[in-house]
């Protein structure tokens, strides 16, 4: 159910989704739980959630693929799937874009349903293998030079114009060896919000770092909470707007199985 | 892990398959749990069984369709994702074969890696619109000609060879109006094992029927176990070769994931 005050008499899903983003309680953030299929999609739908956000690690998971691996025309198709199967507004973890130029990459976003997409500002670069590795390189993940992801968001939203409700993920906690990483947050934050972010999701933000991250963005912040932190209430409190858990309810389903597996046995 | 001894030396998957179907005590029938996600398949493949049989209303579900409306393409697609995803034999619940002729349907099946298949002797046929239901036709499950399956079954194996362990499901429990459902079994698995299927499957038969239809009926048994009945041991020991769940397992998930988002909302 959207609740009629924070979705202000929006009527078309992108307009109830973004408008869900504003106008909340500190206690009171957005939680979006995160389907990989049809049948998770409509269990979240069922149990009350205005809005849904697909992450891409559980979709992967469901298609087989290591995270980051999935074929851009199976994320594609799942996410379509998922949304053909609620009336809620879906918004779509699309990864770093598969390389689609920015207006193909609306396109296929919008051909799926979904009216909201996450854009992660890392990718993997490939590091010199090292000593005693036997060879082989590794990949590691690196931040996206600042300025070019902000104009390359700004070409997202150009192309999209107020049809995609678009989370800028800021991935300064996830890499390793940035010396402030809620410095380097904000500094994003404040170029991606310019460049037509609706909301910015400083992905593994501690809940130490929220009120700094709260008090230098300037609107929504998305936040990743995992299990055993603060309350969702807490969070809120804190600073966060919006809640995602990325793989985390995919995972906790997959356990679930595992018990009733471990039944038949 | 696959049983060694049960598994008699063979070595190609289809060869496992069928021989997890042979040789095993009254009490241990073989376990297919149905998986309906690549996520799925790998629960139920570490959890050590032997092999799975997906169910057509389980990927329907995750797939975003009512039981028996997935295109043919989307199953192949998702079998596909399912056999990629582990190493153990898979079978595949190909429903009533899509209208495809069998050396096309014995083609699309092998390409999704799947080693068998479960082929249903029942379709939906329009029925006249009762007095008073306003005019609309109703879908109702009727049996298929007894003798035109089996010769369809045939064309099956001879398209299919040794390649795939082709699972024969009798529907006599399952329609409506079937005076005597045992008997009807007995007679169509005298035909279906004649023209060649590896194991029939009367869905639905209730456990007191079993001891009838194991006297009558040569070879496997596939029996369909519903939560709250007799034990899998006990349906072993009534006479059942194999057992599966249909999308109960999925259907199970689905529940667990119910309270998993209740804890959030």
């Amino acid at each position: 159910m959207v609740n009629p005050e924070l979705s202000q008499g929006a009527t078309t899903p992108v307009a109830v989704l973004r408008a869900l983003h504003h106008g909340r309680a500190a206690g009171d953030p957005l939680i979006l739980p995160g389907p990989w299929d049809a049948a998770s999609a409509r269990v979240f739908e069922e149990a009350g959630f205005p809005a849904l956000a697909t992450p891409s690690a559980g979709v992967a998971a469901s298609l087989g693929y290591e995270d980051g691996r999935t074929p851009a025309d199976e994320m594609f198709a799942a996410v379509a799937r998922i949304v053909r199967s609620v009336s809620v507004p879906v918004s779509a973890d699309i990864e770093a874009g598969y390389g689609l130029a920015p207006k193909e990459l609306v396109e296929r976003l919008l051909e799926t349903g979904a009216v909201g997409c996450n854009l992660e500002d890392s990718g993997t670069g490939a590091v010199a293998a090292p000593t005693g590795s036997g060879g082989r390189g590794q990949q590691e993940r690196v931040l996206k030079d600042a300025q070019q992801q902000a104009e390359w968001l700004a070409e997202v939203r150009a192309a999209a114009g107020d049809r995609v409700v678009l989370n800028a993920r800021i991935d300064a906690f996830l890499v390793q060896g940035v010396a402030d990483p809620v410095g380097e947050a904000i500094e994003r934050a404040r170029l991606y919000v310019a460049a037509g972010a609706d909301c910015v999701y400083p992905i593994g933000a501690p809940a130490e770092a929220l009120p700094r991250l709260r008090a230098g963005i300037e609107g929504p912040i998305n936040v990743g909470a995992p299990p055993g932190g603060p309350t969702l209430k807490e969070w809120g409190e804190l600073g966060a707007t919006r809640i995602t858990f990325g793989p985390g309810l995919q995972r906790r389903a997959a356990a679930a199985l595992r018990e009733i597996a471990a039944t038949l046995a």
